[in-house]
């Protein structure tokens, strides 16, 4: 192939450059908005050339950093790389590599952690300060000089609207029929400008197939050719499946109360092992004609289509194992009708979670025993990823689901503690908890009956008399008794397992 | 006045009746959803027989309770004389009343404190249980049947909707000329067939002036006399009057840096003395043409609408001290073309609040160095009124400000603790802190560097040696140092004031 295949604008083509000479046009102290959505569509190329330019400037003695924004997580050639060369001052949205989350946790690096809806809002609005310089995977650029998005779209929109220089990767890996997946919309305003979305089905297109941009902006072009690096899949556990079979039991359970229509309604779903297991068994539920309406097509996702179990899929961002993005990439055509990439302020916009009805499936590290969740913080300090849309979804789905083994490793953690160490959503968000011991179904509840359900339904038989125990105990000798607790005991499960590597007595 | 004044519709004039007889019409374990918004437009005659009936039932024996969904708080002749017969067993969503308070937090009553927008889609969706009965306050029948409402409108139409059984009370203490206020949407569904709100500006008006209801559900009518009950008036003090001169300072500073428009965006405002400081602080202000989209009306509006600086104000109910409502009352024709009075899904929805802009300013018991806040909770157990709309708000306005003084109980409580004792809204949903110390901008900073900055600006200064002490500490000795903690000392604070009455070392 040639490079007149994939830039049609053929004034572009002499921007195009090597990834060295389009990294040295990145000042230090830059804010850059980078590509890059849960290991999908970041670019491969200009942010490890930077990377090596910035370990170059260390070893000289210069403090080079520069300040990064994302669509979510990135790779290991974009986060890895730079947060390993000590490159980044200051990171957002949310962050899932190992070496940058070790970074962050050693103080070494500054991160937030934003719902994924306003990262591009708050841009907008000025809040978050200047952007330099964007950076982006595309997979071509049109005769017209419109981009065609990636494998993901993330606040790609965004960062080329925003950035007074835009330097581009031009990905040849992915397959060119990719165009016409994306639905890129161009409605958005600040207030008090702003209109409602048009956007009523989970498979309504209300935008454009590309991205516009300036082409004065455009300071590099760099092409590549390396596929997306996302985690293999591990197939679902018996923890896992049991997870789902108790989960898939309440849908069919609401189905036939009248509460869920027979098509249950869009699903939002995480990732992992837990949300592929619900995905799988869903391909042997009764349930026709489903819907997607969430951040990332993964895995699962592609069987329950290949079933006809599900119609389509609206997403931000594929996040696939190799061989399903392979398997993606080779029958590009086939599947480009049945998913929508768009960005991902429409993707997880409480505007239209609220509207569509989105049922919110999300994992959790921990839940307390009446319900506040945490998803980030491992002991309340450690951040493990960060909070991504679940609060988008979990405070704006028909019902917000959350789902967790009841343990960790090895048993040595509980899931349900007595007060979690870092709240990331509250009990008026989380209709649902399931674990592999039960699912407790909290809507209507005061916290006090909540309790009683969770303990009874969720924990882990090791735990549960301890978790009745402390629940018993705060009920006699609390400050107050709407929610009761003992603040001296509270964390204690946390401050254990820190001492002694259990959270058991 | 006649009877046939207020209740245009001659068919239903036969069901007029005593409030005792009404209130015979409610058996026990009845789900009741009742009309009333932080005092006003609640049911003032039905609650109190009801109650009476519930204690001759329980001096007889009989343990007659009744479950209680309201729009959010209401005034004495319900929660308090209900509360006091200990005839609620379960209520719903938001209390203020004193009484009730003290039967929740000692265990006696149940409670469950919903996000002000979720309670009538999570009706409607069925999650709540059954609707028996509904006693609303009206302001009047129509010929047609359709009903006027009161100086509030919450839930109201949705009760009115869904509950087998209708009571109303038509009060003529309000003047009549309210009628043409209000705007009752009719447009909301269940998903799949949800469709956009189709309101762009405050002002606009989408719905009826009045309730739809079914004849031959109303099963009585009692004729009511009596203004609401809300509370005085307490006029800003020095410290409420300092945490409304910086927030009015940073609202010029973000007009003059481009990030809000001349006229601001549409306002939102907690009750209470710093929001009336604030409310107030704006007639002097240099910003014209100004709107509210909130949930109430307060005092400061008044003025600040006679001020000719608020153009419009939109809410779902009045909250005015007596005298105002009086002042209200009197001219309702002159007030009715300012204000607009919608259901409480509409007020509060998050479509239109992420839509408008909305400048949220909502109150706060406590907040951490990282900026968790607690709305609810005192020392994480007690509950003190709910979180309202707070959330509805804080996630989906414009930008989300929480204003607090900096000490409680005459300097012994600080409102700045190393940990919250109870989480209502997430470091991702605050980012301005004002108390009469300053006001820490935290838009775009990582936890520590907000911690750094809310120690600084917002801790009264015989706490902030405390709590910077506590963070350097933290930065040393914490598992991980993305949020640092001490997991033994983080709710110490709390556990000080309820051992000794101060948080004080």
């Amino acid at each position: 192939m040639t490079t007149q295949d994939r830039i049609g604008a053929a004034r572009l083509r002499a921007k195009v450059m090597q990834a060295e000479d389009a990294a040295a046009l990145i000042p230090s102290g830059s804010t850059i908005g980078l590509s890059g959505f849960t290991g999908s569509g970041y670019p491969k190329a200009v942010p490890t050339a930077l990377a090596r330019r910035i370990k170059a400037a260390h070893d000289a003695g210069d403090p080079f950093r520069i300040r990064a924004w994302t669509g979510a997580s990135t790779g290991p050639e974009l986060d890895g790389a730079l947060a390993e060369a000590d490159g980044i001052e200051f990171r957002l949205p949310y962050n899932s590599d190992p070496i940058a989350r070790a970074k962050i946790n050693s103080g070494a690096m500054d991160y937030f952690d934003m719902h994924l809806s306003q990262v591009a809002p708050m841009a907008w609005q000025g809040f978050l300060g200047p952007l330099d310089i964007a950076v982006i995977e595309v997979t071509g650029i049109r005769s017209d000089g419109t981009l065609v998005p990636s494998s993901s779209v993330g606040n790609n929109k965004t960062w080329l609207d925003r950035a007074d220089k835009v330097i581009l990767e031009v990905n040849r890996w992915q397959n060119p029929a990719i165009e016409g997946m994306h639905d890129i919309y161009y409605g958005t305003a600040l207030p008090p400008n702003r209109v409602p979305i048009p956007l009523v089905h989970p498979g309504d297109r209300i935008g454009d197939t590309g991205f516009r941009c300036d082409p004065d902006r455009i300071v590099a072009i760099v092409e590549t050719d390396a596929p997306d690096r996302n985690l293999p899949f591990s197939a679902p556990d018996d923890t896992a499946r049991a997870i789902a079979g108790h989960l898939l039991e309440f849908l069919g359970h609401e189905v036939a109360r009248g509460r869920l229509p027979p098509n249950l309604l869009p699903i939002q779903s995480g990732v992992g092992n837990i949300a592929n297991a619900v995905l799988t068994g869903l391909i042997d539920a009764p349930f026709e004609q489903l819907t997607a309406y969430t951040e990332v097509i993964q895995d699962g996702m592609l069987d329950l289509i290949d079933s006809g179990k599900l119609r389509l899929a609206s997403a931000t961002a594929f996040s696939l194992s190799p061989e399903a993005a392979a398997r993606v990439n080779r029958d590009m055509a086939q599947w480009r009708d049945k998913m929508i990439l768009r960005p991902q302020e429409i993707s997880n916009h409480p505007e239209l979670i609220r509207r569509l009805g989105c049922i919110a499936m999300n994992g959790l590290l921990e839940a307390d025993i009446y319900g506040n969740v945490n998803s980030t913080h491992i002991m309340g300090s450690r951040i493990q990823n960060g909070i991504g849309g679940s609060g988008d979804f979990a405070r704006n789905g028909y019902i917000s689901i959350f789902m967790t083994p009841s343990t960790a490793k090895g048993g040595k953690i509980s899931a349900i503690v007595p007060q979690v160490s870092h709240v990331d959503h509250i009990p008026q968000d989380v209709q649902v908890i399931v674990t592999e011991q039960g699912l407790a179904d909290l809507r209507g509840l005061s916290p006090k009956q909540r309790a009683r359900r969770i303990i009874d339904t969720c924990a882990h038989p090791d735990f549960r008399p301890a978790l009745a125990d402390y629940f018993d105990r705060a009920c006699r000798g609390s400050y107050g008794l709407h929610a009761p607790s003992l603040l001296n005991e509270a964390l204690s499960w946390h401050q254990r397992f820190i001492e002694t590597g259990s959270m058991r007595p």
